[in-house]
């Protein structure tokens, strides 16, 4: 059997102790604890970038590719916003304890639910150091404790990172062991991790694809898995054309980089000839490389000076995370349905249509945790929903879908007060 | 690799289809079909009748004990009682299609969310066959498709109950394929359900610990379990001793076999004296046997005929789910709490107490899907608490705790709905 000293067991067990008082800690604390934080993150820069500059070299020197070293970069500006956005989670309503649908039952039982914190959550990551910090404010807040196992490629910066949130936080009240960090680079510790039901109520996977079907087939616990988008648009033979200009240009290249971003475009073959030489020649001056179908690549081609090729069976369903779109042409809205169906990860999908009937359709069909009318699919944010910070987008069902904000990382339990009821 | 034309495949790929029909099902042909499925129980009583006995002859010789035949006996009244709750069902309010937290952006996007039927709903259960048509009819009314897998012990009476079920159904507009049943008794099918995380989206197990632990630890797809009901019930100090009489009693006695029944009945030491004789004659003159610590038993043995031994370690922790109760004096309500927290299942847990302050601490530290101040915990369930039916008590703290209704069956989509808008 597996020693008792094991890390993972250990820093659980704490975890799940300092959990049963954070559930009960006044708001007014987990705010301080988070200025706290803030503060605490600028004042240790310069150890932090120190930290940072270790794993930035090591991983100049494994050969890691730009977008990767990138994202795994920290510099002042980027350690101010990291703060700046703790100071945001403290100034986010405390979603604990607010009591709701509470009514009173005809023999003068009082019956509603409570939110509660959902007790210990695990966060297993990759590269990007700063959800260490997002995370452990989020969860501070939510009243939950955090085990955080960030990526190896990391290490050094999460543990600065780890260091300075519980340096800043348990002086100031927040029950010592509500923040853990795994600095074991064993990779066996998070099979362990996923197996222990019985204290980690959540695990959030938050990284590649890989990554969060490993952890979504492993886990003992619950999952939020999300993250992944294929996101299409799809232009409707009544579309208002400048809109759907518009709406696809920015869900491709205002942000390509991110999940929300577009995909695929399908477009509607009675549009297909005015709507395609528009949005391409703006795409083209961006820099979008373009997938094409024969049907797409027909009217496209003859343009000048754009980067087109023909699609592959593989370019459906593909997450570009890039300057790089699908463009299909189908013949009805039903193959769009259809295509969205077989293809979509049920993140965020648009029509941009002008017709009552196809919005409601599209609306009502596509399964998926954002469905969009004439909208952009980079609305799919929590800030941008109005929830505040989120951990990150669930395309999951259950429990939560979309972004995850603080509520998101709460239960309910049913409350009772009686005065001596019983059951006839 | 596995045959394709293997039967969960097929089933599963068949209820898939369904659901995407079913979800934008009306609600008066779901309640169209919910009645066509209760008048068809009782038009079929006779063939039902005749299935289950063949279950049941089969359970004598094979040495079942009584109360597994009790569980597996289909009678007329039974039926009728069955056939009742399907008219129940359909009733209710249909929670698909709800529109809620809509809102306006300042930049004029309206977000909202929707609620939507979750999909695929896979039961694995045992022995009792009205399980078959309980959770059939909820996840029809609920928007759901769904895959049953019933225990080989009621195999006769599952399938009569599904061929009713999809004879009385499909004709009226429910898209076929809806309700499946998986016929062979072959048990790898489970293990290969659990995998179908693409097709199933939750599967809900009923039965025993040993079932429910083996399906929430394999399941690749989300799981809502519960059932167990370690439910325990504290007698402050100050409690008013009537009411404390009256509660433990009928926590007891209503009801012995179900998940919120008491267990361990925790007392005060300062009011032990006084109260544990008059639980305890009530108790004894219902057949309950006891199970006490030694300072309980130092009051109760001297009393004339009860039934009274001294608990074991096995006892705390024990869902009786008889006549039996533990009892254990403790010095306070902090000792109650953590005896709580060390053996509760996280169901049912209740305070009897005048004292405001002793209340409100064990409503908010109790970590139970329902916490109860001064009534009985045999409330927990679906129609106390005004849900209508339910498929079973969440003792999970993800998506639904405590008893599972109908929305508790449902997910939610985010709905946009824009005018061009786009990301700046």
């Amino acid at each position: 059997m597996k020693p008792v000293t094991n890390e993972v067991e250990v820093k659980t067990k704490a975890a799940k102790a300092a959990s049963k008082k954070l559930a009960c800690l006044a708001t007014d604390i987990k705010n301080k604890a988070l200025f706290s934080i803030a503060d605490e993150l600028i004042a240790n820069e310069k150890s932090i970038l120190a930290a940072n500059q270790i794993d930035y070299s090591e991983g100049e020197k494994a050969g890691m590719g730009t977008a990767m070293l990138d994202r795994l970069l920290l510099t002042p500006e980027r350690i101010r916003a990291i703060s700046s956005d703790i100071r945001s989670v403290a100034a986010l309503p405390d979603p604990v304890g607010e009591t709701f649908e509470m009514r009173t039952l005809p023999n003068g039982l009082q019956v509603g639910k409570r939110r509660v914190p959902l007790g210990v959550i695990g966060a297993i990551y990759e590269s990007r150091p700063n959800v260490t910090v997002d995370i452990s404010a989020i969860c501070l807040k939510s009243g939950n404790a955090i085990i955080l196992r960030g990526g190896k490629e990391a290490i050094h910066s999460n543990l600065s990172l780890a260091k300075v949130i519980q340096n800043a936080s348990y002086p100031v009240g927040v029950p010592e062991g509500a923040v853990q960090f795994i600095e074991s680079p064993d990779r066996s510790l998070i099979g362990q991790m996923l197996k222990m039901r019985d204290t980690i109520d959540l695990i959030i996977p938050r990284g590649g694809a890989e990554l969060i079907k490993y952890v979504a087939e492993n886990a003992a616990m619950p999952v939020v898995t999300g993250g992944i988008g294929v996101c299409h648009t799809y232009i409707d033979h009544n579309a208002d054309l400048d809109k759907a200009t518009a709406i696809a240009y920015n869900a491709k290249v205002q942000r390509p980089t991110v999940c929300n971003a577009l995909d695929t475009l399908l477009v509607h073959a009675d549009v297909a000839k005015n709507y395609l030489p528009r949005i391409v020649t703006e795409w083209g001056k961006a820099g979008v490389e373009m997938h094409c179908d024969q049907r797409a690549l027909a009217i496209i081609q003859p343009l000048p000076s754009l980067k087109v090729v023909a699609a592959s069976d593989q370019d459906w369903g593909r997450e570009f995370l890039a300057l790089v779109a699908a463009i299909k042409v189908v013949d009805s809205l039903d193959e769009a349905l259809e295509h969205i169906e077989r293809y979509g990860s049920g993140h965020s999908e648009a029509i941009v249509t002008e017709d009552y009937t196809a919005a409601m359709r599209f609306l009502n069909e596509v399964d998926a945790a954002c469905v969009y009318a004439n909208a952009s699919t980079r609305f799919t944010d929590g800030s941008q929903f109005g929830l505040g910070a989120e951990v990150g987008i669930s395309t999951q069902k259950l429990h939560a879908r979309g972004p995850l904000g603080l509520k998101e990382l709460t239960t309910y339990k049913w409350i009772v007060l009686g005065n001596g009821q019983v059951r006839p």
